[in-house]
């Protein structure tokens, strides 16, 4: 029984340690490691190369990803046929994505980008910001993420929406859902959080039309994935004051390629897509669990529906 | 019954609507209007001037601190004997206080001055942050501000622990207290967070003594009052790293007196004393209703101790 990993993104000792502890049967290999191949059963991967979980191992049982996001995947036309692909949920990976959505949410809702430019400036200037409850947050991508993320925004206080693919209901939440619910959605969202998966159905769906929608002034938070921005309609909204700021963990080109006009930007924030890890001492566990369920012959739980896109 | 209102930094023309609309038979009056002083039976007030308070109205029944803290009115060594000064204990003013704690623990837990300077600097690299569990916040003060706070960090994930001049029992929060137990508190706390009353007790309480027993590179966010923190102190630690960073929102001298080391330096968040504000839509009831207690022969909640000093 052998799994094998391959990420760019997380450490291979920190995974290696955790699933030998999880699964002291379980022999882990790096990507690049020599091996037999025809051992490979299970891989837990970011971003392979397109067409080498096909041609490389023949006996996989099942391909874990590293992120929540199964898009680096299902774009892969030349996956192995039949074999499921399951989403990393694990709780320190959407305890990480919260404490991005709740620390930007703040950010904006305090004013931090004004009260450092006071700072700059050396200006002493007592800014009065409403209290959660006047402000009211949306999130596009209601998930285990989403739904963590509100739990925490509702903790705080404030005014909350949400829109989803399907039908939602969470307590406390004005849910709306599919094209024809995301106008009244937008409307009142003076911060919006994007966590959306990246999918045929959401190309591109943070663009002028949605960001005209918005009340005038709004913020922009996108942790889902870059391919759902239109980068240069981000710019134009900026530009008229349509959006007051964006924050953005994604992007279109991943890393931000030099030169970019987000970089200097002044209403910009980047990160560099690390709103969200999967935490090896936490994730392990959660794989193992579904490497088990598979040996006795069950479902792993968390399997994207590639006809979803997620 | 007459209420007169005196602040610097919060709006008469709100609190009068919200008082007249919570209790249409009191008469409100500014500091400066012209009036009966006579008729004046309570006060609502943010640093009055020493002496004014006894010189000016005979017949006060309670002092209303516009503030959560009363260290303001207490250094007055000439106030009418007898009446009592009622702390501002209102949901909004401790919300404001808890999205200031939670957003500037957030800051640091995710590194966001590390990352402002990679964009400003053009890099991409994905700093790797440990989640809420691996990182221990302490609160010093753990009255009404401290317990909401810790509330909203708990439910963030954050190891946390407590430090408050009596004994406390907080579920899920290491709580010590007094002198004897500080060491032990600072000794594992990575972002101290002060939200002491200011007293004799207090004074300076925030030195190179206590930044000295905390793990080397702790981060500092005062939302308590200038007087708690010596500043000297306070550079001299994050000259020598054993601060990592300090986020201010009061000082020994308001506003923070222009070329004060701390408005350019490149560790130190200033922010204008903004933290947490009575809002009136929301205290003007808790005002009112304690003039109706005192009105029908009760005590007002939220009485401050002057032997305690808060």
């Amino acid at each position: 029984m052998t799994l094998i990993f391959k990420s760019n993104a997380d450490s291979w000792a920190d995974w290696r340690q955790h699933l030998n502890e999880a699964a002291p049967d379980l022999a882990c290999r790096d990507w690049d490691d020599p091996g037999d191949d025809d051992a490979v059963e299970f891989a837990l991967v970011w971003k392979p190369p397109f067409g080498e979980l096909r041609r490389r191992f023949k006996n996989l049982k099942a391909i874990f990803s590293l992120g929540a996001g199964v898009d680096h995947l299902l774009g892969d036309r030349d996956l192995p046929v039949g074999v499921p692909i399951v989403r990393m949920v694990e709780p320190e990976l959407t305890r990480g994505m919260t404490e991005y959505v709740v620390l930007h949410v703040l950010r904006y809702h305090r004013a931090v980008p004004t009260l450092e430019d006071q700072q700059r400036r050396g200006v002493w200037h007592a800014l009065a910001t409403p209290t959660a409850p006047k402000r009211r947050v949306g999130i596009m991508g209601l998930g285990v993420i989403g739904q963590d993320s509100l739990r925490v925004l509702s903790a705080l206080g404030f005014a909350l929406s949400g829109w989803s693919r399907t039908a939602k209901s969470i307590p406390g939440v004005i849910c709306h859902h599919g094209p024809e619910g995301l106008s009244a959605f937008l409307a009142e969202v003076e911060i919006l959080v994007c966590l959306l998966p990246y999918t045929i159905d959401t190309d591109n769906i943070l663009n002028r039309d949605v960001f005209d929608r918005l009340p005038r002034g709004a913020y922009l938070i996108n942790a889902g994935r870059g391919g759902l921005q239109d980068e240069d309609d981000i710019l134009a909204a900026l530009e008229s004051g349509q959006l007051a700021g964006a924050t953005l963990d994604v992007f279109r080109e991943e890393p931000l390629p030099a030169g970019h006009a987000f970089w200097d930007h002044p209403n910009v924030t980047i990160t560099p897509h690390n709103a969200g890890t999967a935490q090896a001492w936490s994730g392990a566990g959660e794989v193992v669990a579904n490497i088990r369920r598979i040996r006795d012959g069950a479902a792993p739980q968390n399997i994207a529906d590639p006809a979803a896109g997620y």
